[in-house]
């Protein structure tokens, strides 16, 4: 078994890889494969249910929320926040690439106010002294960046909704997930497979903007028809009920956030230590889920790609757009995997 | 094992399930579940191209045209192709609830001609008289109505470009597909698991509208960044490849187009026979793909019921909106299932 350390699609539990592959056989005893049963037959009915109870159940979410899984990933959901949202005005924090595309779709339907970027030091850190406009209908952060490894440890106080892109760290920490006004993850990190987007949204902040939204685009479409208004991308929610029952039943998002405490600690304990590598990332800022990188010498990256590689390990290379390294620790991935790798580090110092 | 009539999502290949339950234990040899590798590995990259190839391949499409496997299904494209394609004037036929549902988000951008409707007659039959205005910018048609059973058996000539969903009805029969300008298919009934659509465009129609097309929305996007500008829908874009791979080894259009003649035959001649059963669509216009019937003496039922559900058929409950039956009988049903209904009709025929 590889230690896989990608930043998505990535790691999941293999009780989900079991039960995925059992459901394509036979799904829920129907003797008909989950692939080929009507979404509206009442086992896979459940299964959406399941799923939308389960995002409540984990966030603790209050009785305002209603959660939908949606398609389009969240690049989708960078234009449909404003379509549905925004009335004139919104505010957004620039904390990296994903931050900067969602600004960019608000764009369409007003003024889009960018509080604080951190685009002058390349993403390495938070800003964290801005003013947020009272009068935007929304503030948009992200609260974990997976290009850059960095994530935001406290949630701003704001005088308006906030709007949180959680794709990469949704399910990883505790927190009081009531302050927003709306959260949403692409599941392809540590939600489930690929191919669904995960919305909780307040009710109360929809139908405000007297727009006429398009019937796809309008939250309120797939509100009214429970997450099913057309056919689902019924594998992608399977597969994530799956993983939420297993981060259930492993104590919930305290136990991950335990474990991910660990597992990251592991890891810059030995960056900061090990005199070859390098961090970027400002101390308070560093992600416990994606690490990012470098050798301090590239001479070493050829002797270190092997090493890794012989030792089982993928998905180590860094973002297409910044190079280096990044070790991706998403829930499932196990703690002995980080050991491996930090194994692997201490060798190539031995041995360099 | 089950004989499967789902309407969609429905049957697929058996070697389908079986490469796909392997795929997620190990992909491509590569050590990684496929629900858990990047999709910019090398590995995935490959299943996207091969994809995208095979659609070109076996609809015989030419180099006008690029193929992108999407998310949001095919309701998702009832707004996509207006914000690309429609300056200010759109035609449309009404053949069933897909297609109104089709003209109606066109109705966001400019003036909507609905041609023909055969919503008069509860969409038994396909509207063969009318005029397609000039002035349009292309002319909607929706080739298979699963709901109904009905189906095109000839495409119209147009003096504009043809949009086409062939959601119910992709790779069932031959056809000249270079006639259309843009063709679009959900992946849940003959191509594969729900959670793509499948859109193949012609190039030479894209950039004309003048509008700003929000990037998701814009076709230019995902062209311009080989169907992978975001994360795709991987588990769907693999089984759909998978699916597109059989039909291909099985003789290609050709040979579904055979079998997909024998399946709806064998049906139809038992309906137009036993005296139990109707059809209300018009003969000229019925499906291969889904066949709509009735049992005219509604006492009958629940002996009908429990006698197909013995014989192992699932799927059989017409759509919630129409009632009545549906077989659907998608390239990977089996005659055998075919066979196994059509007793059962003669041994209700024999006992009632």
């Amino acid at each position: 078994m590889k230690h896989n350390f990608y930043a998505g699609p990535s790691i999941l539990p293999q009780s989900v890889y079991k039960q995925a592959q059992e459901a394509i056989e036979n799904f829920a005893g129907t003797g008909v494969s989950l692939l080929s049963i009507s979404h509206r037959s009442k086992e896979f009915s459940a299964v959406m249910e399941r799923a939308r109870a389960l995002v409540k159940e984990l966030l603790k979410l209050d009785d305002d929320f209603e959660v939908l899984f949606l398609q389009g990933g969240a690049s989708m959901q960078f234009l449909q926040i404003p379509y549905n949202l925004m009335r004139s005005k919104s505010a957004y924090l620039d904390t990296g690439t994903w931050a900067f595309k969602a600004a960019k779709e608000a764009r369409y339907f007003g003024e889009v106010d960018v509080v604080a970027s951190s685009k002058d030091k390349k993403y390495t850190y938070i800003p964290k002294m801005y003013q947020i406009p009272e009068d935007a209908d929304y503030f948009h952060i992200t609260t974990n960046n997976t290009i850059y490894g960095t994530q935001m440890h406290a949630i701003p106080d704001s005088p308006v909704p906030i709007v949180a892109d959680m794709s990469s760290d949704i399910f990883s920490r505790e927190m009081d997930f009531n302050r927003f006004g709306l959260i949403y993850a692409g599941a392809q990190k540590n939600m489930g497979p690929a191919g669904t987007v995960m919305v909780a949204v307040r009710k109360s902040l929809l139908g405000r903007t007297g727009r006429d939204i398009p019937t796809m685009m309008n939250y309120q479409t797939h509100i009214d028809k429970a997450s099913m208004f057309n056919t689902p991308p019924v594998f992608a929610v399977y597969g994530s009920m799956l993983t939420m029952e297993w981060v259930k039943n492993k104590g919930g998002l305290k136990a991950m956030e335990k474990i991910n405490d660990e597992k990251s600690r592991l890891l810059y304990d030995e960056l900061d230590r090990n005199p070859l590598f390098i961090t970027h990332v400002a101390k308070e800022d560093r992600s416990k889920m994606n690490v990012t990188f470098d050798l301090k010498d590239d001479s070493l990256k050829e002797r270190f790609d092997n090493m890794w590689k012989e030792a089982g390990i993928v998905g180590l290379k860094g973002h297409r757009s910044v190079g280096g390294y990044r070790a991706s620790l998403y829930n499932a991935l196990p703690l002995e995997s980080v050991r491996v790798l930090v194994d692997v580090m201490k060798e190539l110092e031995r041995t360099a």
